[in-house]
């Protein structure tokens, strides 16, 4: 189940084992996400249940099983990180405990260095171990690495923040509490330097939101952990209060 | 002014030079903080202006003069961080960075290595550079270490929470953001292994409030980090709405 996307319904769209979805939940799953009839996905009601679905040629979803109690956070939250000179295996480690659901590296205008297939393997496999000891259902995906220009285009769907320090930018945290949170996160942390004025342009020239982590500097090793601690703690609070 | 506690006032008490407390506040500066006639602290309106403040004999507190523009917390987060077997220098730099106002060293049931002169040095080191890189105009101080028995007892004016992990306890953020706010933050995070259930106990007898990070399981180095970056992330929300 490791790359199922999670969807939020309301308990009262489910009669026997049929979800009635909603025209916009149908045209997230089908349009955005690109999902087809009969392919499968995560729903789960905010009250800490969570079943395998699968959608239907009906335009609908079908319970296929319950899915036993989850440590996972209630909506995939990625991280695009500009890779740092030093200090990715921290980042893949603490960023795997906190929840994060994909990661993302990317060679940002200032990060130039491309790093070896073993240096993949190594994050995927520090991936493996952090997400067993932190009791996680789901192992985070390391991608290739891409330029910033091509993340951008990433997931077009999703609530995407690009952190960014010595602005006045909306605060992570008020930015996500204020967000209908219907679709996963994406949050996007800079290279030591941070990014370039064009980098951040193009970001929100195709929908990303600039954010602020708060007023001291971060260093790159630093930004992502406390944005998917805040971006986690944010998503759990919601969650915990549609109880 | 590294070591000047911050309280919190409204604009409306200010007049001419003298701030008129409250009784509580009053009480908070002078039984809580132990503060005497002619003793300062730090004065904030919740609108990014502080002052230096002096406490008078007449009961309420003179301002003294206006600080400039500030990148601290409207109120000061302490850490107490039972000491994990390696990891110390990255939580000391990183509780920095995330603008922790003083970290407390725990030697917990399950750490009991004392560590030498020399690291608290070190420690004492990294706080500074780390303050500095940050733009902080605070460096934090790093106390010698002490038992969590010792410790509990430390600050009890204060907000305290000591976070657990595989507890059904509230959420962090939530208890936070439910809370009042006028007192300064203490959070404190366990060893490898967790706190002992007598070492919880404890700190729940003298006012502690258990709280959660998540469903996930941290570590040690983490989940002191995943604390503060949530604590000065509300604290920052909390204020930035009151403006």
């Amino acid at each position: 189940m490791a790359n199922l996307q999670r969807v939020a319904i309301a308990s009262s769209q489910i009669e026997g084992d049929i979800i009635t979805l909603t025209p916009d939940q149908y045209h997230y799953l089908n349009r955005v996400l690109r999902l087809q009839s009969g392919d499968r996905f995560i729903a789960l009601d905010g009250q800490g249940q969570w079943w395998l679905a699968q959608l239907t040629a009906q335009l609908d979803a079908q319970l296929l099983d319950p899915i036993p109690i989850s440590n996972e956070l209630p909506l995939s939250v990625g991280l695009m990180v500009a890779l740092p000179k030093t200090g990715m295996d921290d980042i893949v480690r603490q960023a795997t405990e906190l929840g994060v659901s994909h990661i993302q590296p990317l060679l940002s205008d200032r990060t130039l260095l491309n790093p070896s297939p073993n240096k993949l393997e190594r994050w995927r496999r520090i991936a493996k171990e952090a997400a067993e000891q932190a009791e996680r259902q789901i192992v985070p995906h390391i991608y290739d690495p891409v330029s910033s220009q091509t993340a951008w285009s990433i997931h077009p769907g999703n609530s995407r923040y690009i952190c960014a320090a010595r602005t006045e930018s909306t605060l992570l945290l008020n930015a996500i509490e204020s967000s209908s949170l219907s679709s996963p996160l994406t949050l996007a942390t800079g290279p030591e330097g941070g990014w370039t004025p064009s980098e951040i342009e193009a970001a929100i020239a195709v929908g990303w939101r600039p954010v602020s982590l708060g007023r001291r500097i971060l260093r790159a090793t630093t930004a992502p952990i406390a944005a998917l601690a805040i971006g986690a703690a944010t998503l759990e609070r919601i969650y915990s209060l549609k109880k």
